[in-house]
């Protein structure tokens, strides 16, 4: 690498580089010159606790030393295309599939999240024979066309029109929902229902695929009232229809235990991942597949394939971070910590501006409101990339990043996930720097920018 | 890693690994050992010519020791999520836009080709508030649904009921073509007339952009006759249609020039890359774009993005990459070694079951008939992944292999495209084992399989 001064990192950055989901002019990046464990410094040295593991990926934390050592070893492994069998490919297929669900036989690899959902819809028209794919309003699987067209919010609008047989179907988001249920069950025995309805009016007999992320991630961390993921999978069955679940962001430990499905009582015939397999140290997805989806491919051939399915780097980092897990009991520590932070999560309940929390293990959101009796949303529905609506909540994320909380937002719901590896300790310094940013936030003076807001 | 034998990775994959455009009962993979160069070794110690550079990306050959060099820096510039500015991306960035075509100016950076193309796709659609994508029947853009719907091919066919908007419009294919015309000029004439009729029978208001791989390359190596590449710029830009070049396996340094657009007098809007441009030692593609794309962005939000763009690791990686290019002049000597490689396949039209042979640099297809009168394929259109019609393709490869020219073939069309490292003495051993395996072929009892075939 040459030897370049921050100016001009950014200058060149500010060149050449097209920034995903921005206005280019509105790109004012830092730099990250320092970074460990669950923290990180900006090139004007302020020190950040990165409570969203930048992308909700590095579970592991920053600068791992056992995944640096690890690079030193790249190359002990000749690189080779997808036809030929290695060592790191092989063994990290069968450590996945030895933490996956019982049912779970076989693994296809990929690049990240978006193409892992692409080949594992192609997987299930496949298997089927049917065209069908039902997903979620209210989830996001990524940007290419498979995955955009799945996703059930305005990311997907620039890959319509879209795919042909790509329906959608409420996620049950109770903070929101206008029925007030007895409990739970009630609530999922009400969404149950209309799915049920819906697959009727489709058509079961044309559907593959029933995609859901276990637990919506980027739209507020829905966690589903209780019994509905179950009930989801008797449909499936019932119907020949199958369950697919997008563990890109909740798998490996995210949410205190190995996939987040491992909190249900069901097996999904498909389950997709990314981020965590590698914790970002090299680009890797793929596509978990049953026992029985994988014996379809014995006898068919299987149409999907990339360059750099099962790629050597890739799959080598990936032993090496799942040996992490394993060696530093990070599930286990996850779901302790999750408790930490449940804790501190559900005292934010007393500010004025805070609607709802929503967490399990590592994996939470803090939804702001305008109005708390209203439960008017700091950002109307969809205005994430409209003109003025995001004012408020870009304070807000400011404010957190003033007091050295490092996270992102989206519409009215700000992530909270951090590293695996936080201590209660560094929780709590955190969720501090939360509670002071949230106090900042609904001062009169903020407050006074928006007529609309309640205190 | 684990140290496990190699009965226990091959059992390991069996087990737990799908792998891609198989009947996974048929697969039966090798182990790569050792990797030097151009060279291979498997794990019964036999040594194979790399002759398409693993899928065409090993362009600076396996196990390079500046890229194994630079495995050991990494760790030195943080892992930092899309949205910060890092030293690796924006040196990339400056780099990739210094050897590209002079009107290019930014790099949206993904993680291989399918993806790269979906992310083109977005980026036309966007800039010209249209949705009609032209893209060419016998070309191959990757399988997520957006390159897969662009492919013209039978990959396509799994990620159909397809997109709509994306139509198809011929690739030139003088060999196979039943006009008979008096030069390349008139065939690029026919050709692009016929364009010019698709285009207004679509309604060209409504064509965002045409996507062409610049030289299709698993297709056969297509090279386009003299002025047709000009034509479809000129027809783009009347239109205002956005001219899309697919450089995933054309570029970097394959023709003998930096891309295979720089071969003809024209600017695309749009260059999509991948495999050169870190070589497959880490995963990386990425979309260029114009200054005009470019600009389009500084005002409007580019919707669409994922995880690792730009990933650091990855980016590293491309850095070192385009400096091997650089300090080993590796394209000139490319275009040099083209010449000698030239020289050989030319030699192959001799023999009676080569039909033709087309190369550009070092990036050539060697197309075998059963009939060089009636040019009857070996492989019907098609039916490459059909049950009985590959055997005498398979055979063939099988004789290389057997000879230890690792190549794969698509069609009837064998691929030659080792690494640019190649010197001309190994060109001329490659060709003289892939001729060795020509004369069995051709023997009397290949032959006696085949009653169609004639001698
Ligand atoms: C649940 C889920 N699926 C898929 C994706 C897409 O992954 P990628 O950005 O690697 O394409 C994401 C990205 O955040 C995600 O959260
Ligand atoms: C011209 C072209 N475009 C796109 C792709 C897809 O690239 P990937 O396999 O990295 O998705 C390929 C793959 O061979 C290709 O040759």
């Amino acid at each position: 690498m040459e030897q370049i001064d921050d100016r001009q990192i950014k200058e060149d950055d500010r060149h050449y580089v097209l920034h995903a989901w921005s206005k280019q002019k509105d790109v004012q990046p830092k730099i990250i010159k320092k970074a460990d464990g669950i923290f990180f410094w900006d090139d004007s040295d302020k020190k950040y606790y990165d409570m969203c593991s930048q992308l909700v990926y590095l579970n592991v934390g920053h600068n791992h030393p056992k995944l640096m050592e690890e690079f030193r070893h790249i190359g002990e492994i000749p690189l080779a295309s997808p036809g030929f069998a290695t060592a790191s490919k092989a063994e990290l297929a069968r450590k996945i599939i030895e933490v996956a669900p019982k049912n779970m036989a076989k693994v296809f690899f990929a690049n990240g999240g978006a193409d892992s959902n692409d080949h594992a819809v192609k997987i299930a028209r496949m298997v089927t024979g049917r065209y069908k794919i039902f997903s979620r309003y209210r989830s996001y699987h990524g940007a290419t066309f498979g995955a955009g067209n799945l996703s059930g919010e305005n990311r997907r609008f620039t890959v319509e029109p879209g795919l042909p047989g790509f329906i959608k179907f409420e996620t049950p988001y109770l903070y929101r929902e206008k029925v007030k249920f007895e409990n739970e069950e009630a609530a999922a025995a009400f969404y149950l229902d209309r799915l049920n309805s819906q697959i009727l009016y489709e058509g079961p007999d044309s559907i593959a695929a029933i995609f859901m992320e276990t637990i919506p991630g980027s739209n507020g961390v829905l966690i589903p009232p209780k019994g509905y993921m179950e009930g989801v999978r008797e449909l499936c069955t019932k119907y020949g229809i199958l369950m697919i679940c997008d563990e890109v962001m909740s798998g490996f430990g995210r949410t205190g235990k190995m996939f987040a499905v491992d909190h249900f009582d069901l097996e999904p015939d498909i389950m997709t991942f990314a981020k965590g397999v590698t914790c970002g140290y090299s680009p890797l997805g793929g596509v978990i597949v049953s026992e029985e989806v994988a014996k379809y491919f014995d006898d068919h051939v299987l149409m999907t394939g990339l360059t750099y399915s099962g790629h050597t780097v890739s799959t080598q980092i990936g032993c090496a971070t799942l040996d992490i897990y394993k060696d530093e009991d990070l599930i286990e520590h996850a779901a302790e910590m999750g408790k930490v932070l449940a804790a501190r999560l559900e005292q934010l309940r007393e500010f004025a501006s805070v609607g709802d929390v929503r967490h399990i293990g590592l994996f939470a959101a803090v939804e702001l409101v305008k109005n708390k009796q209203t439960k008017e949303p700091i950002i109307s529905y969809g205005m994430d990339y409209g003109k003025d609506a995001v004012g408020l909540m870009k304070k807000f994320v400011g404010l957190l990043m003033e007091q050295g909380f490092y996270t992102y937002s989206h519409e009215s719901s700000v992530m909270v996930a951090p590293p695996l590896i936080i201590t209660e300790q560094q929780i709590n310094e955190a969720m501090d720097l939360f509670e002071h940013a949230l106090m900042k936030f609904e001062r009169e003076d903020l407050f006074a920018d928006q007529p609309l807001m309640a205190k």
